[in-house]
């Protein structure tokens, strides 16, 4: 019992990562029944006897896809003490380390699902808070260790990193090449060192 | 024989402005010839009497879409001589004057086309090109007039304020309050205000 309950558990989340792929590539309209069983080999009653439908698969499946990209731009910053190093390497990371085809999941899913998916739209909502707050998170530690500015607006500033690197992948997107991203990364870099503060000693 | 053309060019033109407003809404795939049927009250063949595939109509009616939203974005441009002036009503456009039901036809389009549908795509990439012209020209004239400070990469700025425009408005779509954008205009205003230059006398 316990040894196919696993098996279950592994079929599960087999399916919602191959799902997550064909959703942040495709989005919720055009990622088809049938495109999950191409890339599972299951059959459509094998798919869901553990989903109740598309829209709970969508769901954890961009749960799945958000939890990949956002653990690849967390690379690394756990070692920098510093948090304004600390947030220029994150920004760096969301430039060099791809997640999953199709680019970013949170810019891909919240246009998806703005309209008429509610379900969809709590978890990107839940997505975007979850990566303002682990920014002014950063921007707090900073003010408390006299290395950031405390005059700061430290919403204002969460949002125009994540503003500025979703907008610049969108034209990356576009323009199938990385220009926009490195410019974006570059601009960052100088408007985060404008916030640093040399501690007195 | 004229009056019945000019009947069904306007048939056509009010397909176009009606399906524009439902893909820019729904997206490519969400969008169905029922819902074009409701909005224009035609039947299917009194539709695709007027395009071939829904791959023509989508892409006339991102045209529309662009064209509309690209208007509103230059409404009082041409009344201000000072470029950096100019260019900062252009921001405070993109936040005051909606263009479509939908939100930004760019950001919707580019996510929804680009995988998979290589005409709308290069019509995505036609309208970002002609963004960055539009903005680029701007800045040339504001450096031949002595009012831009001639050092700058004119692209860089051109793809930071589209891009930081366009990320704001997707993190305001996802929160559905304009708190975003307004951090990006106040962003922006004082970025572009960092390039101004005063002629000397």
């Amino acid at each position: 019992m316990a040894a196919e309950a696993s098996k279950g558990g592994k079929t599960r989340q087999r399916i919602v990562a191959e799902a997550a792929a064909i959703f942040n590539q495709r989005g919720y309209e055009g990622c088809s029944i049938q495109s999950i069983m191409a890339a599972t080999g299951l059959e459509k009653g094998g798919i869901y006897r553990h989903f109740e439908s598309k829209e709970e698969l969508a769901a954890e499946a961009f749960d799945y896809a958000w939890s990949v990209a956002s653990a690849k731009r967390r690379i690394h910053l756990d070692a920098i003490a510093n948090p304004i190093d600390r947030l220029k390497q994150h920004v760096a990371n969301f430039m060099t380390r791809g997640g999953l085809p199709g680019g970013c999941p949170l810019l891909n899913t919240a246009i998806d699902s703005d309209n008429g998916n509610p379900v969809l739209r709590a978890k990107v909502r839940a997505a975007l808070r979850g990566w303002q707050t682990m920014l002014v998170g950063i921007l707090d530690e900073g003010i408390a260790a006299g290395s950031v500015r405390p005059e700061i607006d430290r919403m204002a500033i969460a949002n125009h990193i994540i503003g500025a690197l979703e907008g610049a992948m969108l034209i990356s997107r576009i323009e199938r090449n990385d220009g926009a991203l490195r410019q974006a990364v570059a601009h960052l870099d100088s408007y985060l060192e404008s916030h640093r503060r040399i501690p007195t000693a």
